[in-house]
């Protein structure tokens, strides 16, 4: 695992990318035992809607808790993607919503339709977040499935596990068919092979 | 205000801290147009159960995001209280849970048995935080009850909102009397007065 991988994970307020963040670090620091920071940060145009969530994932303890350069960039609209793809380091991975970003900044972009995914095949875009984090688990291997799934069931208001279950299902589905239609190179790896056949 | 306001929120997993923290930025940074940087840190101890989520604020913007010298430390159990207290400015302020904190390391710490509260006036102990929240508005104004209230109703569960909003009613209720009985100036105050009537 790289020392230190940086991941920001960005949208519209309301489409639960803090929370994403949360189960992100969550997943890596608790269910994984790595150190892990997670930030958010409002200045005064948090009014406009914007939200951004920072993970920083280190084997060692982390000095600086914000990112500066990212390894991964989840960008769930245009303004974001737009916005935030100049933090993105060269190699770095970036991954959009196609629901809603037309323009990608670069043809090695990895589309994804996330909130159509949520609506199409459950009903609920709600969960578009949970299918995010499932694709980026499946494509850099950030975190397991496992772990991620451990601090998604315990994180989302109870009732709702089952629907969880299968959005991080469909997340690594759709992740699965990128990564056979790409040369795996193409995308940045990231940490060993975990054991995810319960995904398969 | 002051420049830069450090908060840390500590306890135990499961208490609802970082749901806390959270929330506390959104009411500062979404509701009040401040600077905020809300942190939440994981390390390989992270399965012991410790919980800590950290918020800075500040009219200015935010150079490094993690608190380094508190100026109010909520703690909701025994270990956080000891831990953290260190962290605190000399004329920082301590709030503790005293359902839980039965040796405070100063005589000024501010005693609320929130978690009692929460249980006997509305038999939910997981709305602990929410009037913990309320308490450390209205001892330090560091945000009003009214933008608290708006950030808290954002976030939690939708159904719960009559629940949360009482539980903010109790945590004012208790803070005021702590107030009452009092100098107020043994409680580091901060920002202006809020017209906070509604909770009168």
């Amino acid at each position: 695992m790289a020392e230190r991988y940086e991941i920001c994970l960005s949208g519209s307020g309301g489409q639960g990318l803090i929370l994403a963040g949360i189960i992100l670090a969550e997943a890596a620091g608790v269910y994984e035992g790595k150190y892990v920071a997670q930030t958010q940060s409002y200045g005064p145009e948090a009014r406009g809607g914007a939200s951004k969530a920072e993970v920083v994932i280190s084997d060692e303890e982390i000095d600086y808790p914000m990112a500066t350069r990212l390894d991964l960039l989840l960008a769930m609209n245009q303004k974001s993607s737009d916005s935030f793809y100049f933090d993105l380091k060269p190699e770095g991975t970036l991954v959009v919503d196609s629901t809603f970003v037309t323009q990608t900044p670069t043809t090695k972009a990895v589309c994804i339709p996330f909130t159509e995914i949520a609506r199409k095949e459950l009903g609920r875009e709600m969960v578009a977040n949970i299918i995010a984090l499932a694709a980026l688990a499946t494509l850099t291997k950030v975190v397991s499935l496992k772990s991620l799934e451990a601090a998604v069931l315990a994180r989302v208001p109870k009732g709702t596990e089952e629907l969880n279950r299968k959005a991080l299902q469909l997340g690594s589905k759709a992740a699965k068919a990128i990564l056979k239609e790409r040369k795996p190179e193409s995308i940045q790896g990231h940490g060993p092979d975990h054991d995810d056949t319960a995904y398969e």
